[in-house]
């Protein structure tokens, strides 16, 4: 089958020359990149860096030609995508200063010592990369959580071959992005086969059953991720994914905070819920907002935010289709009531929507908890402090939890400790549609938020997904990986019989 | 169903006066479990590590009662039974020690700052611990791997309240050990419900799906982890599941070694092959050894070895019947010359086993690569080293890859590499069944040998199984956990906008 590109904006469609994998072709290139793994991984850290840095400069040149297919394929405006595409840049340049740190091999030495359990032989641990790595691009990132993204930066840091599956909401943009990567690792002389790139979806679930792929990272829907993470498990040699799959990122405004500063909030609200089209993964759908005046003023100031919004163009008509469809599941099967409600549109154009229910009905209604992806959010209307919890123990848990609070705020410690119970990250006064790409960042969170809670996918930890740890036991000094002899030529922090040593 | 306690070498049993847990009773230990999680949690870091103290000074206090009771369940001797409890006694030590270190929280602060991408705002990454952790006990080692073993002492090391299933070849030393648990856990006033105990197949199967639980451990066979694991996964809730669940553990002597020192490997080989009745998960089942004169030597210097030992009790009778299959299929279905044959025995007393089999018969035998549990190997003869990798990769990833070298062994180098991209411990002029408790220890594998390769059961990094990150972003001070506090009030290891600091 023809790959075609489609633009949302005008429902226009061209084919791109290219043809969708087959379930032998993608089998051939996982022949290929498990033949490029260990040589890449044999690759001095510093080469492995510098391959990361020259990728961040090919996409910067490609930056224009990027820029405009994107534009055209996802409805997204240039200066987004002009940052997007910079933060990709950026997160390429991160990691290879996570690769130079070399803190991310964990490697620890243990000389041969007693102890109370008899004598210990030499032991010294590693960090090794697990092999090619299958990356599932999104839709509504097309260059930081896609081609040339945070999972392929990752996973090329920790020393994995990369076979991407393209979102086909943007092939014409994934094909020129993975050009430009193929450009910088030919440049370098990376090894043959480093870099794949598929089509289609019999390709990509071909991709997760090749024998020759060893994990998988996914960020999409839950029911696609879902899907695919059996199939991973159903192999005959399961492998592990590692599917980032949505959230409903929950935003509670107490009663201290909405008393003090109403209007601010919901003018950032309004922002967030919108920001891409309301197509983050962190985008906040629920917000829980309390009874009386300052509630009512909050509600009211967020509707006319988004009332004074133009229409939106979502990335596809069929993601539109589920938005609608989600839409009008919160309203008929959760009894929400619709606060504002522009057109429905036709194709992928469509209008931002409120609604809202009180907290009581929200905790009973399980249609209202599924995250709806768009510019829409669910206000749900608390009495008290005890009401709220429910309500909020009754959402699932998430990517994030955003808490605005008042001076003093009676309610700021518990609610603290509940979304850290319930999410991967924690905010205050702040809005969840930002996922910065630094060490201390958490993009992960407990189901359904993620399929592996200690895992994150943006952030210096993300490289550890696609490492597996390996003990030499009494291996002669000169037959040591460089990591774990005595002389530190990697020059790495390291544990030395316990204690962690830094060599910098 | 009452639990009843077996002593293998007599068939002898009695019941203990306990019933196996319903499906409710163990939501009900799931639920204090769950209660018990947060307090336990806030605890300072130092009382969770007296505590683990506190643990293993009630071990070595009850070791006469616990000794004499596993010898009369498992009919191991009473020397490996003190050497085994005084190990797990040193294990929870350990995590002690794992804990007032603070690195395994991985704190991370990154102040506000600008960035490529625009502002940053601050960001605290800290670990937490899941929840409930649910722990299979493992027939082979009654404390190490059972109720008081690494599972356990991990989870409660990460903060996690824990409940045991106990395995039914050893119902009294699991409920004696649990007691010295308990007794510690009392005398410190830990949270009610942190510790819990269940007998029962359907109690097991119970604990994986309790809605309370958040995470399993298990030691124990491929088909039981796999059918676990499946459950977890199946949970409308899933969870994740570390199993460890065996391996064959091939052990290669170079032509060079064998050449060098034939006898003195295959004294050790046997001792290895024969240890605790073979019942170790890191057994070396499989013995890659040359043809020609010093191979033949190796061989019957086993052969000699192995026929002068006598008789050996297993487990349990249903243990000893899958190892006489398991020898038997090796023989019929996989075409295996016997060595050496004692009396294959009756009810859980069996003899040790040795066949041989040529590497290019292995490479293509799938009946050949399973791990058969108890005092057997497999001698698998290669010609050359073309042959002998061929087979080392036909036969399954697994925990350990053993190699014996010569001096200066021109096979040392890529057998090293094989090893190494295919188990978790690589181990040269040594046998593979001690598995120290250190930093530097690696007990995993790829699969089959584990669910999830980037984990040990063993060492300190098994602590990172039970914890999940949470960033706090743009917290106030006063409102965030210790362990990200400006001030750094637990004295841990943290990095500081990207740089690692230690500070003791």
């Amino acid at each position: 089958m023809n790959v075609t590109s489609t633009n949302p904006r005008s429902g226009e469609t061209r084919s791109l020359g290219i043809t969708e994998h087959t379930v032998a072709e993608v089998a051939d290139l996982a022949v290929r990149a498990a033949g490029a793994s260990a040589p890449y991984a044999a690759r001095p850290l510093t080469w492995r860096a510098s391959l990361l840095g020259a990728m961040a400069d090919a996409l910067e040149e490609d930056a224009q030609g990027l820029v405009g297919l994107a534009q055209e394929e996802t409805a997204l405006s240039e200066a987004r995508l002009r940052a997007e595409l910079a933060r990709t840049a950026f997160q390429l340049r991160f990691f290879a200063g996570v690769v130079r740190d070399g803190m991310f091999l964990a490697a620890s030495i243990d000389e041969a010592t007693d102890s109370p359990m008899g004598p210990l032989p030499d032991l010294r641990r590693v960090r090794v990369p697990i092999g090619p790595v299958a990356v599932f691009g999104s839709s509504n990132f097309p260059f930081a959580f896609s081609v040339p993204g945070g999972d392929t930066a990752s996973a090329l840091a920790a020393g994995c071959a990369v076979l991407i599956k393209a979102h086909p909401a943007h092939p014409a943009t994934s094909a020129a992005a993975f050009s430009a990567l193929e450009r910088a690792a030919r440049a370098a002389h990376a090894p043959e086969g480093l870099l794949g790139l598929v089509f289609g979806l019999q390709a990509g679930t071909a991709l997760v059953e090749a024998a020759d792929v060893a994990g998988v990272g996914f960020t999409g829907s839950l029911s696609a991720g879902r899907a695919l993470w059996a199939r991973a498990n159903a192999r005959a040699v399961p492998i592990p994914f590692f599917g980032e799959l949505g959230s409903a990122n929950p935003l509670v405004v107490t009663r201290a905070a909405a008393a003090a500063r109403a209007e601010q909030i919901a003018v950032g609200a309004a922002g967030s819920v919108t920001l891409g089209v309301g197509q983050f993964c962190t985008k906040p759908g629920l917000l829980f907002v309390p009874s009386g005046a300052s509630g009512d003023a909050l509600v009211a100031a967020l509707v006319s935010e988004l009332q004074s919004m133009s229409g939106f163009t979502m990335l596809s008509t069929s993601i539109a289709e589920n938005f609608r469809r989600g839409a009008r599941r919160l309203q008929d099967e959760g009894g929400a009531t619709v606060l504002v409600d522009g057109e429905w549109g036709e194709a992928a154009h469509i209008s931002a929507r409120l609604l809202q229910v009180d907290a009581e009905r929200f905790r009973v209604g399980a249609s209202l908890h599924e995250e709806c992806f768009g510019p829409l959010a669910l206000v749900v209307r608390y009495e008290s402090a005890a009401e709220l919890e429910r309500a909020v123990r009754a959402a699932e848990p998430s990517l994030t939890f955003t808490l605005h609070l008042g001076p003093d705020d009676p309610d700021a410690r518990w609610l603290i400790e509940l979304g850290a119970a319930r999410a991967g990250r924690v905010l205050v006064d702040a809005f969840p549609t930002g996922v910065g790409v630094s060490w201390s960042m958490q993009h992960g969170g407990p189901w359904p938020a993620t399929t592996a809670p200690s895992a994150t996918s943006v952030g210096a930890a993300s490289i550890e997904r696609w490492l597996r740890p390996v003990t030499y036991q009494s291996v002669p000094a000169h037959l040591l990986p460089a990591a774990l002899r005595d002389e530190n030529p990697l020059g790495i922090p390291r544990r030395l019989n316990g204690r962690l040593e830094l060599t910098s």
